[in-house]
């Protein structure tokens, strides 16, 4: 589910709202049987479909608006689809903010902007609770450091390969309790103490909150492949007019985290570039921490950790 | 859907979950059809199942244990739970994190801590997007103030009964769009301008964020209706040991906004415990923002105007 919606995609909803509104209405007229109205907007059957067959377009149900073949004389067949826009074909995640296209008589008009895309849905900061199992390896090694912050204690350094990394442990995350004993108030110290107190191979159970300081925004990328920002250090420092940024309430004075569920702190900011650069798709999940915060957590850290850093995209 | 579950709701899932295997390897072993899996570990049927008739106890399912009529020769009956416990008769919100109740042949026995609570769900931090249409009244008022931060503008104060706090804007919402223009980058000044270049009876529509810089962490009572934080002037300023506070991860150094939806900005200390004191039920969701943050949403605002703020929970 998408908890954190473009508003390019609520817009895209409201089109699609709008055009399943103007054919049941059409529908209703000629007397033919309307669906029930669904809350999330999306079409429970398909509305306006374009005809499998190459030859023939076969229209199986009514129609608002007259297809590309009665004006022109060419049609986009499913083959056609699959082979140059296969997100278009693709079943999508189910979201509150878009729309499901699977049916099985061809693909909806409107697609949305960014609900068909798994790496935006992976990289969604949930912040709620899970639980984690960390085994210690042969070398006696977690790959885990914490900072303890506002009485909590936060993941600040989960080390690339690790038992930490493995156990999709995130910077950020929050750690409530090892084994049944809660975190909350412990020192640093302490808490490095109970990790080192485990013997080679010991597994213990971590419950972890979702990166409670962090969030998400959805960017969608405009006919120039840009998102709207400029950043130095890896801090956002300012927004371009009317770009999906600006749109979207993107800030400044917040630290880029994520691309897409790509971790790139602590990476030069040519490095970050090309990430966003080599993302594919047209829409980007960008994860962010005010740097007020972001500041609180790397500080004293040393810089030659930051290249040891778990930078891959956990798969959970 | 529940995006900040507690960390008891994730036990009680767990527990539920292991007594629902429990169940299907007992039907299997009885060589009696099994349910097929469910990825959020509701039981999709029936499974343990108190009597609906006074008399007579009727086991419709396989039963992992013993009833209470078993031992003490008394049952809960359907009405005696709607008179008593009527949140555990209602029909529950389906959430990742808690157990649809809805069965025919009664409850289940192991229920959801905040599962069944509608103020937890409608006073969840969505982060998400929605249009508000605003409608200046006949006095020429919009009851909105906002503040600049990180180039974004924010909601700071909306006035009770307010046309602003009847289209839901909620303290800390960010206003992304008014009639399409982007606010991003914009001052205090022209976006009160713009409130003030409508005429009384214009609407303006506005597209809004849901509060980015706060979240919610819910919270469950124990046996002596603690949830477990001290606080001054409306900021957390201690978590107590062992408390439902400390196990999810409650920070100190947040000021508090809204206890189960109901905001308690600019409310005198004991004025908020009153609040929490008389919310009913034992999960309380609880909205948060850092201090830090807090304070500049806050900064330069008249100490009269919080006791005109719209300390209602607003009806979407």
């Amino acid at each position: 589910m998408s908890m954190y919606p473009s508003l390019e995609d609520m817009q895209t909803t409201e089109l699609i709202k709008a055009q399943v509104d103007a054919i049941r209405s059409t529908q209703q007229h000629n007397a033919m049987p309307s669906y029930p109205a669904q809350d999330y907007g999306a079409p429970s059957a398909p509305v306006l479909t374009l005809s499998r067959n190459g030859g023939s377009a076969t229209y199986s149900n009514a129609m608002a608006y007259p297809s590309l073949r009665d004006f022109m004389g060419m049609e986009l067949t499913e083959e056609m689809i699959r082979l140059n826009m296969p997100e278009y074909g693709a079943v999508a995640v189910s979201q509150p903010n878009s729309i499901v296209q699977h049916n099985n008589a061809g693909v909806g008009v409107i697609a949305p902007v960014s609900g068909t895309n798994s790496a935006v849905v992976k990289s969604m900061v949930t912040h709620g609770v899970r639980r984690a199992v960390v085994r210690k390896d042969a070398a006696g090694k977690v790959g885990l450091r914490v900072r303890a912050m506002n009485t909590g204690v936060f993941a600040c350094l989960v080390m690339d390969g690790t038992p930490a990394a493995k156990a999709g442990i995130r910077f950020g995350d929050q750690i409530l309790q090892i084994d049944g004993q809660d975190m909350a108030g412990l020192s640093v110290e302490k808490v490095h103490k109970i990790f080192k107190g485990k013997n080679p191979g010991d597994s213990f159970e971590l419950a972890v909150r979702d990166r409670p300081f962090e969030r998400s925004v959805c960017l969608v990328r405009d006919s120039s492949g840009c998102i709207g920002f400029q950043f130095r250090h890896g801090e956002i420092i300012n927004i371009v007019k009317d770009s999906s940024a600006a749109r979207n309430g993107l800030l400044t004075q917040h630290n880029l985290l994520e691309i897409n569920g790509k971790n790139v702190i602590g990476l030069k900011d040519k490095e970050i570039s090309k990430v966003i650069q080599a993302t594919p798709g047209s829409a980007l999940n960008v994860t962010i921490m005010p740097s007020f915060l972001y500041g609180h957590m790397v500080k004293q850290m040393d810089g030659s950790l930051f290249g040891k850093m778990d930078h891959l995209s956990p798969e959970f």
